[in-house]
């Protein structure tokens, strides 16, 4: 398949090299790619300059949001979340129509201190604002529980868990559970319509605090039952 | 140990009768203990009226919220979450001074229809609240992430998963880790201070949601690592 992933962040980064390694045709959309490329330095979380690993992945191009997503069947949202709308309409509305949008990411609000809270909850969710301001996208909401390695390959774990699946659209849902299913993700749970991501957004407030009570990101929520 | 029930719905029940069979001294508490024995019809949620199963757990005392508080060592609050700091107000901050209080409740909201909503959520929790309104107290949220069949006798489930414990007394959250135990809960993760109740109270959305997905309520989180 032809994938966009926006974002150039270790969740993009994660995500496009997993999908390339599975034989999928990737793109990875940047804002700027020539002034992503020449970042020297790691940015404010730590990720190491994009250069080195663009370098490593020769396979996967890199284009402006716009032409990664012309491209594109299906298109991975690896933004910060507070990002997401902004670089989606840079990405152009027409070049997201009739497409699946993958929605990883999290609302997450860094500006009142840490832990980080939700700029969206409860009564609506960052999936349901991607799925409003693109109407004739058909998002379905992923992987926003879990690490990005641990979203790429599961079965880093012994018990990979549970992930989830929200969108409006059961074709849409069914392509990206092949996706996970290949990622390695056996255990699936379709949780309805894009609404139900308020449910899956608002894990992350738990998440946070058990990365900090467990002292590793290396964990998944499994449904037992 | 003395242990006082506030709320005498399933939750409120299933926890008495579970404390009492492990050998524990219970009374469940009650706004008026006359009216509630007096009740003949099921409740708003189908629950069948007190009187029977009180007649069927005789061992378990009935009084109201005060004089049930005043003798317990350990007071369970099982009450609807929009009643819990009315209710723990009628048991007497006097009664609660010093006293573990185990906090199941959950800040649901079902005025704007279903599923219900958080009223309060990510920037403060019911157990905040009640651990600021009784500050004498010892608050320790936990259980309030799975149904009550499963809270007091998780391991109907083959694999039961995992519980939470939230709280700023490390002698608090040791007794109830104990109670938990016995109950079969073998996998407890201390999250830290109260203010972690955040994150196991936005757990119920998508608790919600999945009960919806799945058809059954009988299923819990497992944190796999």
């Amino acid at each position: 398949m032809n994938i966009a992933v926006l974002g150039t962040g270790i969740v993009g980064r994660t995500i496009a090299a997993r999908l390339a390694e599975l034989g999928h045709n990737v793109t990875i959309g940047t804002r700027d790619p020539e002034a992503t490329l020449a970042r020297t330095a790691p940015d404010a979380m730590g990720t190491p300059p994009f250069a080195g690993w663009a370098a490593e992945n020769p396979g996967i191009a890199v284009a402006g949001f716009a032409d990664a997503a012309a491209g594109a069947e299906l298109i991975v949202n690896a933004t910060n979340g507070n990002a997401s709308l902004d670089v989606l309409a840079a990405a152009g509305a027409g070049n997201l129509d009739g497409k699946v949008i993958l929605d990883i990411a999290n609302p997450l609000d860094f500006s009142k201190g840490m832990p980080p809270t939700l700029f969206v909850k409860d009564t609506d969710s960052l999936g349901e604002q991607i799925q409003r301001t693109f109407p004739a996208s058909r998002v379905v909401k992923s992987l926003n529980t879990l690490n990005a390695d641990l979203m790429a390959r599961p079965t880093l774990l012994a018990d990979p868990g549970t992930v989830f699946v929200s969108g409006n659209d059961a074709d849409a849902k069914n392509t990206v559970t092949g996706l996970l299913k290949d990622f390695g993700h056996d255990d699936v749970i379709d949780l309805g319509d894009i609404s139900t991501a308020r449910g899956t957004e608002m894990l992350l407030p738990v998440w946070l605090r058990l990365w900090g009570a467990l002292g590793t990101p290396a964990f998944n929520f499994k449904i037992v039952r």
